[in-house]
């Protein structure tokens, strides 16, 4: 996957795509990053890349015509048509449905504003999706490109090694995980619940069920709107119910 | 604010925390941060941080012993009480009024796993805040971490100065922005639309309104649940529905 990301913050991007798993997949030739200043592509003297809204207001519009150059130039290179990614507090909220329509391109081009609004003229012309991280605001769209890079290309063919567990993968089973221990079995005081120790398998998975359910439901009860329960989970969820 | 992070990958920080607002924000020493690998922590021999999950499975867990120790250092060294906050999908969708409220602390410990899930008692003993950015799976917490330094240090008196427009502050107004255009009027034969270059303020005014309720109905009818709208405003809506 060929990622291109316009940014008047270049450097702010090393730091991510040069550790973990972003840097392995470059190695393992599964994504290529690029991160260009699109202030290179303004075509005034003074490379000037925003200007004063039209109809007066506080803050900064970035103009059509650098971004129209840079994402043409990177279109223009390109193999297949890429799509147009603009980080905006509008945008459509993200997520992991999202990051997996994202992961069957072969180009992403983010445009990344910083402070300043954007022209509507390039929402409009240029842009193929406004995403949003969701309802905060951010001081530029660096961090959720950043974000979205990464929620994509760890999806990408190859790139999870056995190093990156399915722990973290709360949404792909619908529920939220269930909690986790390590050793020590006691730890100041603090123990493991019996039966993790017990070594019966049957047991085991049955407290994990419970407690991703228990979880979901104590705080994430919409989750369970779209999850169809078996009758064992049916079950567990009345007992906890009953226990809480 | 002070800001501490724990983190395996102290180097995804520095572009970040380097650049723009919140370098800005350490140089008005308006904010502090400091990045620390909690391996050095680890009181066994191979700084091991991790471990098998008690009862099987995929995966490692984040031992308590490195966390508990850099947390407790930090928490020694601090004059008023830290708010610990960890990043993890099963958390509290972050928010802004959650940054808000986070702004007014006076030092944040973050928590990033990486990967790994973390010993159910750091949770339990350790963390004063479960946070997430939203329904999307991230390989560890660092992103997470710099989303909600971003979002809370800009809020923080002194450190937005002129250059920071409210124009991407969408959700303190409860709508969505209106479309923002700047010069030139016309650009390859797109043009900003007449009333913003009429020069009649109450024309401007009304059509910015209108917009902006507009993108709100159209692209998040969601938050006008939530809003009151003003006779103006449901006369506006009103047409926009007919119009659509």
């Amino acid at each position: 996957m060929k990622i291109d990301v316009l940014s008047l913050f270049p450097e702010m991007f090393e730091g991510v795509l040069g550790s973990s798993i972003l840097k392995k997949a470059a190695e393992k030739q599964a994504a290529s990053y690029r991160v260009i200043n699109f202030r290179d592509y303004a075509d005034n003297k003074h490379h000037t890349v925003d200007d004063y809204p039209y109809g007066g207001g506080a803050g900064m519009v970035l103009k059509p015509q650098p971004i129209f150059d840079a994402v043409e130039t990177l279109q223009g290179e390109a193999t297949v048509k890429p799509r147009v990614i603009l980080l905006c507090p509008q945008g459509e909220r993200y997520t992991q449905k999202k990051a997996e329509e994202l992961a069957r391109e072969e180009h992403l081009i983010f445009v990344c504003g910083h402070y300043e609004g954007y022209d509507e003229r390039i929402r409009e012309h240029v842009v193929t999706d406004e995403i949003s991280l969701g309802d905060y605001v951010l001081t530029g769209g660096e961090l959720g490109a950043m974000v979205i890079i990464d929620s994509v290309v760890r999806l990408l063919p190859g790139v999870l090694g056995n190093e990156a567990s399915p722990v973290l993968d709360s949404y792909s089973s619908g529920l939220l995980e269930h909690p986790h221990y390590t050793r020590p079995a006691d730890f100041r005081g603090m123990k493991v619940p019996d039966a993790l120790l017990s070594g019966n398998h049957k047991k085991i998975e049955e407290w994990r069920m419970k407690e991703s359910l228990r979880r979901t439901w104590m705080r994430r009860p919409d989750l369970l709107d779209s999850y169809s329960l078996s009758e064992v989970e049916k079950k567990l969820l009345a007992e906890i119910q009953k226990e809480q």
